[in-house]
């Protein structure tokens, strides 16, 4: 009998999960029913918004119950399949869970990874530059940022995995663009790695001041990522008509109540400027037009993407606090199998 | 020789300009030279933006200068024309100052008053609900909000001159209005006059809770004047893909520094809402489209309008820090001398 181990949600955090918020249990593997996948895992996601989903607060999907397998995205491939759509060998994507195997409906699948579109890619990428971090980045910047060639751009966690990508985006669309990161590591990532004209250390005591040094005349689009005093530093820069992008919040652990900061609304009056909130599960209709784009460019070697692998189901539990204290580099993503 | 009483800017303010930040002197009108007129002002116009004509921070305008004649809107009838496209008796309106008498080039002239337009209606009219007020409603509302048939539509100091317009556009969009005003008096203007469909007290101690019940399932479209507490029980109940329109800071006489509040990030990601500031002069180029259309409705008799008629210039200078204190009812305009 197939054993699956599998992290539960232990109990319902209010902010950061930390690793004591789970337990890892191993469950024998049921039969699978007609209409459904018997699917091995290769890759876990690790992902921000996974704060959202265990906490007991509105949010855009329901909170995971306490005993339920974690929700999260990953890649794997058909083990066995009783739905006609799949076959045995099909790398598929979808919220599969934290657990070697799932099991699930096929209606469940988000979608099967295109070989053309993946050919010489890891299947990993369909976690991030490759999925919803490239897709958020693709939808959210182009459709809700709208950059124009000349605009100067600046993001907000550009190290990030989402970031980076807007990053490299803004420039393929003419943008001068300025990344925000933390430490001289992500810094530098931003300028050597993600080709940022120029990146500032939000940890620096003088960080507004080069904040501003960088920018020159203004910022005419900021993508945020984080909210708190990273952003009050760039609204205060905020150009005629700037457009504010605001795609995550990841300087809070908690917004229940919400946190204190200056208000903005002065400035977006006086700059005329838009602030708009975006969240990917509405441009799901979209998907592939952004993941043909994004891998098109990486072929092209316009767009490049970092991983940091975890190895094994054992990393997952604390995975997502690390997010949250900045100790990764790239999109983390935890490894269970290789794709070959 | 003919005096002009004019009101000059004697001392910067900062914050909300009192009436020892002016002076009234008089002074021989001058000889108007080729390609001016000479205006006989009959309405002043008294509104919450010249506080930022005043101060010394970064404005859609250069600040008043010490000295200088306070810039305002105004209406007037041409008493001597040297310039071919206006004659005695035009009824004209732009930043004619706050002064018995202009003498200005017709260049600095914002329009003529067309006759048909404001066939039966008073010309203090241009200075509010069909000037600046009623064109910022318009715009403002129609442009960047966008209501939609069934819309949920809020409005801050909704028995203000552009707030009570707003939410009878609303109406005529086909949107549920509520109004927030200050004191029972301006909370029964909203309702009976200017037929929102319920309007809350924000000085009630249980404002929040009693807009929350007005609001029903919540907030489409925040039509903002205010900022401030009133704006933070608002957001709280925005709906998906709510917009917000900023139109006014009127709950802060000073945002240098920016005050305090709620940060709104996490409510507009998670609304997937859209935050927007509005300037009416940007939207220059459309204003003979909002005044024919908002005069039609003033026939119809599905749009009123309320004034609140000062006489003289004495009253000018300290009508501007009257409205922050709320003391007005409708749109404050100072009377100089009358239409016939």
């Amino acid at each position: 009998m197939t054993m699956n181990r599998q992290v539960l949600l232990k109990s319902r955090p209010v902010g950061i999960p930390e690793a004591g918020h789970f337990e890892i249990v191993e469950r024998p593997l049921p039969e699978i029913a007609d209409g459904e996948l018997l699917i091995r895992n290769h890759f876990l996601s690790v992902d921000p918004a996974m704060r959202g989903w265990v906490n007991d607060a509105p949010n855009y999907l329901p909170p995971v119950a306490i005993g339920e397998v974690m929700r999260s995205f990953a890649v794997g491939r058909v083990h066995a399949s009783r739905h006609p759509k799949y076959r045995e060998g099909d790398l598929v994507t979808g919220l599969l869970g934290w657990q070697e195997w799932a099991v699930l409906p096929a209606a469940q699948i988000d979608r099967k990874l295109d070989d053309a579109v993946f050919a010489g890619l890891p299947s990993s990428a369909a976690l991030g530059v490759l999925g919803l971090n490239g897709v958020t980045a693709y939808h959210a910047l182009l459709e809700i940022g709208r950059p124009r060639p000349g605009d100067t751009v600046v993001v907000s966690s550009a190290a990030g995995s989402v970031g980076a990508c807007v990053g490299q985006i803004a420039k393929i669309a003419g943008c001068r663009t300025i990344g925000i990161a933390g430490g001289a590591r992500k810094v530098e990532l931003c300028r050597q790695t993600f080709g940022f004209d120029d990146a500032v250390d939000y940890r620096d005591a003088d960080f507004p001041a080069a904040l501003k040094a960088a920018c020159g005349a203004g910022v005419d689009l900021y993508f945020d990522n984080t909210s708190g005093p990273i952003s009050d530093a760039v609204y205060a820069l905020l150009r005629l008509r700037a457009r504010v992008v605001v795609c995550g919040t990841v300087a809070y652990d908690n917004w229940a109540p919400p946190p204190q900061g200056p208000r903005i609304d002065r400035r977006v009056l006086v700059a005329r400027a838009r602030v708009e909130g975006f969240i990917a599960t509405d441009w799901m209709h979209r998907w592939d037009e952004a993941v043909r784009q994004l891998s098109a460019w990486m072929r092209e070697g316009r767009l490049t993407h970092l991983e940091e692998v975890l190895d094994g189901i054992e990393a997952a539990p604390a995975s997502i606090a690390g997010l949250y204290r900045g100790e990764n580099f790239g999109k983390r993503v935890i490894r269970l199998a290789s794709d070959t």
